[in-house]
């Protein structure tokens, strides 16, 4: 089943809601926690998850949901809505204004459709499977990168690696021009806006990943996981996004070394 | 002598033709190049420097000028402006709205003025000594960290660390509750503002760290180098920003531990 307008402007909704449930947090009281795997959580987060089921409860009573915060609520439809509030809750506390809310619409596994939504600075990317990505509701696409040398390469933190992926990685880092840390789910939307070239991640669940791939594909570009295979629900967390498709088999090659 | 509100409206125009030079490039061509020492540079970099010290030679030609991008200028003041165009180029290049221009005036090798501008999304720090720090023209303070526990602490790159220097960063690394890379000279103004408690880096140049002083200083913390010793024209690049002064002696601890 395609994306209908309906499904688009219900995304749209869900960010705005999520928008206003963070908003008033940022850079104040917003009662700091470590969930039980040690990672950061805030008011702000649950606020803004609860914001949006909230509505999807209103308006998709058949859909499922799959929150980073509050887990699964089956459905009947087949259908999923994918829920991270706050991706970068690291760069949220720190006061950074480039963390994001993920939104995704799967079928069966498959991500159809993506929403990052920055909403300190007012910055949207939506994507749309078949359909040319928008940032804030104008197509945006990758650039072309001609050889690795020359590329840009993100990756949130080299902490999130094990030792294989690690070494793995630095194959890849030494192989590209320059190398930004930082920037969690931001950066998949700098890719499809063609600013940078490639990120690699690992760890990634599928809250962090589901509404990224809609995004850079719609954009010209291509994500998949460290072995090329295109990511799903079922995928292990490794993630590259390539925004010249032509520069895939080199970075995969390189993610290939791990080491031993 | 002390910094007059000449000096100080000066440096806010610096910092507003700076801006002006960048924002066309920002997401744009810009002309990316490698220096010598295969740091990137921009015509952004190289214009907004140009800019600054086109209004520096107009209204002080006593002054000194130490830039990032064009080297130094000989004064006969005693004074001189420590300009770095686009501190985070990475940062810029990758299209992140967090890199800043720097703007400090020194004298006697002591940083007195310094300016953060992040020109897109249009936030500035003003630090000079003796003052309140002010964030978009309010005054802005450091936050309260009881516990290094309960820090959050930022630093750009562990990639900027030799191999003592990261076995140290390491150690404090794991005794902070979290880490956030990247970010550049906007880590420091988080800490000026009160949202991020520690920042710790090394390899920096005087036009990388002289602007951030007063800042941070004038917002209630403290900055120094590993040893703790006051930051001037002379130091060795170790830099510590931290929001409550409390904490520095267990912040330096950490850092003595620089293996063998």
């Amino acid at each position: 089943m395609a994306v209908s307008e309906t499904d688009i402007a219900l995304a749209a909704r869900l960010a705005d809601a999520a928008g206003a449930a963070i908003r008033p947090y940022f850079r104040g009281s917003f009662g700091l926690e470590a969930k039980e795997d040690q990672s950061p959580v805030t008011r702000a987060d649950r606020e803004a998850e609860e914001a949006m089921r909230r509505l999807l409860i209103a308006e998709r009573p058949m859909d499922g949901i799959i929150g980073e915060e509050f887990g699964i609520r089956e459905g009947s439809s087949g259908r999923q809505w994918v829920l991270d509030p706050i991706d970068g809750t690291r760069a949220f506390i720190a006061g950074r204004p480039i963390f994001g809310t993920l939104i995704a619409l799967i079928e069966d596994g498959w991500p159809l459709l993506g929403v990052i939504d920055q909403p300190i600075i007012g910055e949207r990317w939506l994507g749309v499977a078949g359909r040319p990505t928008l940032f804030n509701g104008k197509p945006t696409e990758t650039r072309a990168c001609r050889d690795l040398k020359g590329a840009i390469l993100g990756t949130t933190s080299p902490a999130l690696f094990d030792d294989h992926q690690l070494h793995a990685f630095e194959h890849l880092d030494a192989a590209v021009m320059s190398t930004v840390l930082g920037g969690d789910c931001y950066n998949y939307g700098c890719v499809a806006s063609g600013w940078l070239d490639i990120v690699v991640e690992a760890g990634l669940k599928l809250h962090d990943f589901a509404a990224l791939v809609p995004i850079v594909e719609g954009a010209g570009g291509r994500m998949c996981d460290w072995q090329g295979d295109p990511l799903h629900a079922g995928s292990n967390g490794e993630v590259v996004a390539a925004g010249d498709p032509a520069r895939i088999e080199e970075i995969l090659e390189a993610l290939a070394c791990r080491g031993h």
